[in-house]
């Protein structure tokens, strides 16, 4: 069965054999299969974000299995919710595939969604989605967050005399992409890098527990920390101090592969993309959560959004569009 | 400017000319730009559902313009929430377009969106969206609706004895599908039929009539008439019995182009899909909103789903991957 085609199978059978394997299933009011889900808001507000992911701009099926894509598609969108200060509560899955995808490869992407929803956030719901057919394979997500009665964390909060910290990785998916894209014996060498690249684990409990301490400001670290740390200081009017020797663990983390690709690990640090940390800012007599780790200050705004000890730095990263 | 491409804008100047000129921006709690939306859920609950449009296989660029997509695209996801018995409230939307897209195009697009906000549920927020690039023109969007304390209306509630009713319009879509696909003087002459199938407009308003109006079942007819009466048929367990009488005014309105066309007008009806027209149960003693029109009634389930007055029919419909 698992080597036929949609094509073959169709909608409907093709959607009862991996649609139907999600879990959580009885857990939302109204589940998937008629015209819209319903989906409990005990909050009375719900966070929402929408992702996507195109095949040869945002993944390469060469490099990825269904079980990443289906992965990294949730795991890359609970993270914009628990950015907000908020838990995940329901997700909705749109993909696109070619007529002549296996069957098999289907329910590889379920098993990702899955995996991801145990690992990151078991309470969570897949309330709906879409299957439909292209050449190219696309993947949109929708997710959904309960506030549980806190002031959603913007990006537009952050304060001078704030501390700015970090929970999660910052480097290692920008490593992990070029060990891709070197395709050597160092790919296998790194292949926890690899696949932190192709399955990201961001801090999802972390986000809430931010939220809880007081965050002033919080992001997660989609485009690099220096373009996202930028958008924080912007949308609040103030510059960032990083410390340099604060990023000095995340450089020892990447220490072996920077000298085995003889790369620049603080390069990766800065201006690599799709680790998914929580770049948060915190009022001075707040409590920060352990999972975060301080990396540098809020300032007065300056000519630069960014400086690094007391160098500006230019705010490079990834661009949807232009890549 | 609206000469130039998204590729010589980049994603934040495309999305800063487009996406700012959509409406109702300022209704939401937090709005588009930081990791996620914050949405009112003033029922305690939220309806929510998904659908994606794909170039080639759901609509050809040179048929529909970047106006018609946005239109379309936000009409049949109001649809869906409208199908639930509830009131739409917030739009997410997710574009994939080619680099070399003018983004004149995209303004369109917004243009298109705007409208069919306008027209059919002028409070509908748009909260979120995503911007990606793409060889094919994808869209995804996520549409939310709140149910105003009422129960949602699901496929699964009708019962034998039952009216059934239709609001809305039965083989208009269909027959502006097969003017399009003939390009001649003839699509020209039914340009409405032509605009229908580009831009359908549900009866948005009635879904929420028939909620209050005690409606047992209810979807959205998006696949053809007989397929989507056997959805639910099935769900509620029953058959549904139409009356060939009275489908006579929906083939009145066909009658012209389906003499030109020298086709049935009663299988664009039956068959056609994307007409985007409400199909719902009511009881008995239900006072039946004006924007319905009975056409049968739910009989105890027999050995076919649906018949046309005694004549069972065979659910044929579309299948989203095999066309």
């Amino acid at each position: 069965m698992s080597d036929k085609t949609l094509a073959e199978l169709g909608e409907n059978e093709s959607l009862r054999l991996t649609i139907a394997k999600l879990i959580n299933q009885d857990k939302a009011l109204v589940g998937p299969g008629d015209d819209a889900a319903v989906v409990l808001a005990p909050d009375g507000r719900y966070v929402v974000t929408t992702d996507t992911m195109v095949e040869d701009h945002d993944f390469k099926l060469a490099w990825s299995s269904g079980f990443d894509l289906g992965f990294k598609a949730v795991s890359t969108n609970l993270s914009d919710v628990a950015a907000m200060g908020a838990t995940p509560t329901a997700l909705l899955i749109a993909i696109a595939l070619p007529q002549t995808t296996k069957i098999s490869w289907l329910e590889d992407f379920a098993e990702g969604i899955n995996e991801a929803i145990r690992s990151l956030a078991p309470d969570v719901q897949v309330v709906g989605g879409d299957l439909a057919s292209s050449t190219k394979v696309f993947i949109s997500v929708t997710a959904h967050g309960d506030l549980q009665g806190r002031a959603p964390v913007l990006r537009s909060g952050a304060r001078i005399g704030d501390a700015v910290a970090i929970a999660g990785s910052l480097g290692k998916a920008a490593a992990g992409l070029e060990l891709l894209s070197l395709s050597n014996s160092a790919t296998k060498a790194f292949d926890d890098l690899v696949n932190f690249q192709l399955r990201p684990v961001p801090p999802i409990q972390a986000g809430i527990e931010a939220s809880v301490a007081g965050a002033t400001s919080m992001l997660d670290i989609s485009d690099g920390l220096i373009k996202d740390a930028s958008r924080i200081a912007k949308a609040s009017d103030v510059s960032i101090k990083i410390r340099a020797q604060d990023l000095v663990g995340f450089e020892a983390i990447l220490d072996q592969v920077s000298q085995r690709l003889e790369k620049k690990a603080l390069d990766w640090i800065l201006y690599g993309g799709e680790d998914h940390a929580l770049l948060a800012t915190f009022p001075k007599d707040a409590i920060i959560p352990k999972s975060f780790k301080v990396i540098g200050a809020v300032i007065a705004r300056s000519d630069e959004s960014i400086y690094l000890d007391d160098q500006p730095l230019i705010s490079l990263g990834w661009d949807s569009i232009r890549g």
